[in-house]
């Protein structure tokens, strides 16, 4: 059985998060439910501030956790007590980001789709930068940055057109898709961002991709990056800093390739060094992907001819990633048992579609009660979470040590329809 | 321009669904906002309802609506105030319900999970039957059922390892899959059940799959249904209904074939006549995916060298269907305009992935603030709706004649992490 993070353990049978015995939690707390570690988190956070400060184009670098691979409150807070940033893609992160205790001014705003209403409210709150995705987008900034009376830091999401290899339904540098400006248009629209006057051209953006096992397409993206960057600098433009993106991904298996985050960021910061450009960096799902699992419970066990199903009380709606990307989760027992034969069971939620499943053929001893861990389940997961057949979405519990913290309580299905009513008779 | 339901019209150039011009509605409310209308979600249910007066076999019929398709209270409250019954698949539906003014003694419960509580709760309120789907489920009812003094009324959901030939991904019927008993093993089981004290065999059902346009697969399972029914008979166990299940198909394109109720149902009808047995049937898209859809604005026209894209408000969270299954939503211009050339759009929206599509290579006349309809979108739309990217989910409306109802608020951002909390300090 594979675990795949440090913080997990099994002792005499029983698996462990830190301190915490699982099924302790899941009596606790019932499932489905979210764990996560805040010693994983720090860890996770800590690979990268440790390869920042071993470098020297790393010292002022600036993390910025990319909210949307898991915007729970408690975790949003744990990074910012470490120091991070944070990316951005809506209003809705940035109130969550400020509810959390994060600093605005370490805050930068990705997304293609900003309105006028989370430009207004992003200046406001006094973010570090916008990353703009297109010419409409800075016309628009800075029309709302003008009627605030204010300037708009900005960097342009440049478009590197570097393939990220692999992957591809989740690559997003390429030409053809939606995000960024085209390498070709970007010194253009640069140019014209400079006399915009309520527009301060301040860095420079890209992001090739996510869930990146091979560091070579990072590089390749950069060096274009900083082509352009002297490019500007030789008509005048200077940056003050390079967001080189998110990416880098995570195990979701054993034998996943997952490179360490010196590795990635040391080529890097060699080709920054000695610039004056000062480094900020997205990861998401690299720092919260393996620093959370999600328990489920077996309901029935159903052994049928063509195949049998381990049918558990968590489903496609409380995690989306097997049915929307076909995406692989270890699935380990929280006890394990000696007294049951192991067999290949698809591992199925209780939501009428055939593409709710949360494994194929996972050689598995069960018995109905049974608890299981779905790993790497910290990114996309209560994120993407929905409540498809009106089911209420799973509590969140943060694992510290020995202790145990709600960090967002299962909500009720009366919650769910609070905000409906019914016509008039 | 295509549009698929006769309660939409084009009035001088502005999309009016009954008498509202859906313009307006998008001021008033904002979008994205998901408007039905209650005359075609009448029609809808009105078309079974016909159909089952006109044919000797279908009197006494329940039309029990999939309320997984679309839960709002107020689409319950219409089907209700019609006289239909509800399949539910959660005790979240089933409180839905019994909100919503749905009658319990014709609510059927399906789903291969149901935990003990549900069957509890859905035995207290006193529904119609049980859909049971497997042989630890029986089990358990026999068992939930016992504690509270009661019988539970149950028919199995039998596989007929039928092909409903389109779609496989959404095809339910087939062996290889997680939902119902084995056809072969039904027999054997409805014997056990009859000898369970807390257990009153009172049916039969299938349920083949889902968007299916060619009604013959329909016939080919109850052939097999109504040949177990007759071994039942034989051998003492007499059924009262049978239940057909739901999964007949609507048009997404305007030359998609969309058979009549009519069509589909009396050749079932037919087979049934003067046998003695009670007619269940479960459709869900069928009755609100025409009845709806899901307004948004234009954000940013983003013409590329590779594709053009427009970036519009509503996105994978609000609509699901096209990241999850690669669908086709028509997509027209609420109000058309003469003064911007046609041009082929992506449709996309603001969410941080490649997948957020709402549709490709769309022929449009487009210009910013311009408002779209997404149509076909009552059902499988709010339903498997998220938060994702932290975006509140969308208002629902209703609109009745020249009336319009709110029949679910916009969430607020606040409301997202009400549920939340920080590590203590």
């Amino acid at each position: 059985m594979t675990l795949l993070a440090p913080e997990l353990t099994r002792i005499d049978g029983r698996l462990h998060l830190e301190g915490v015995a699982l099924d302790t939690l899941a009596d606790q707390y019932g499932t489905p439910c979210y764990v996560y570690s805040r010693a994983a988190l720090t860890r996770a956070y800590r690979e990268y501030a440790d390869a920042l400060a071993a470098h020297p184009a790393g010292q002022g670098a600036l993390v910025c956790y990319a909210v949307k691979a898991n915007s729970n409150l408690a975790i949003l807070n744990v990074f910012a007590r470490l120091g991070a940033g944070f990316d951005i893609v809506s209003g809705g992160e940035l109130a969550r980001v400020l509810a959390a205790g994060g600093d605005p001014a370490k805050v930068v705003f990705s997304g293609v789709g900003k309105t006028a209403a989370e430009m207004r409210q992003a200046l406001e709150a006094g973010i570090r930068c916008f990353n703009v995705e297109s010419a409409p987008e800075l016309d628009r900034l800075n029309a709302v940055a003008g009627e605030l009376g204010k300037r708009a830091p900005i960097s342009l999401r440049v478009n590197p057109d570097v393939d990220p290899k692999t992957h591809p339904y989740i690559s997003t540098g390429l030409k053809e898709n939606k995000f960024g400006v085209a390498f070709d248009e970007a010194e253009a629209l640069y140019a014209r961002a400079a006399t915009l006057p309520h527009i301060a051209v301040t860095g420079i953006d890209c992001h090739i991709g996510s869930q990146i096992l091979d560091p070579s397409p990072f590089v390749e993206a950069l060096d274009k990056i900083l082509g352009l960057v002297d490019r500007l600098a030789a008509r005048g433009i200077a940056l003050h800093h390079v967001d080189i993106g998110g990416g880098l991904g995570i195990r979701y298996q054993a034998d996943d390739a997952e490179p360490k985050v010196r590795d990635y960021l040391n080529p890097l910061l060699d080709k920054l060094a000695g610039r004056g450009l000062s480094v900020v960096m997205e990861p998401g799902r690299r720092l919260v992907g393996n620093a959370g699992l999600l328990l489920t419970t077996v309901e029935f066990l159903k052994p049928n001819a063509a195949k049998s199903f381990a049918i558990v009380d968590a489903a496609m709606n409380d995690l989306a990633r097997p049915a929307l990307y076909d995406a692989w989760h270890e699935i380990v027992p929280v006890v394990e048992r000696s007294d049951a034969p192991a067999r290949t069971y698809e591992i199925v939620g209780p939501v009428c579609e055939t593409g709710d499943f949360l494994g194929h053929d996972r050689q598995l001893a069960l018995a109905p009660g049974d608890r299981l861990a779905l790993q790497s389940a910290g990114a996309y997961g209560m994120a993407m979470s929905s409540n498809y057949n009106t089911r209420p979405r799973a509590a969140e519990v943060m694992v510290d040590g020995a202790l145990v913290h709600l960090v967002r309580r299962r909500e009720t299905v009366a919650e769910l329809y609070a905000g409906e009513a019914l016509l008039p008779k």
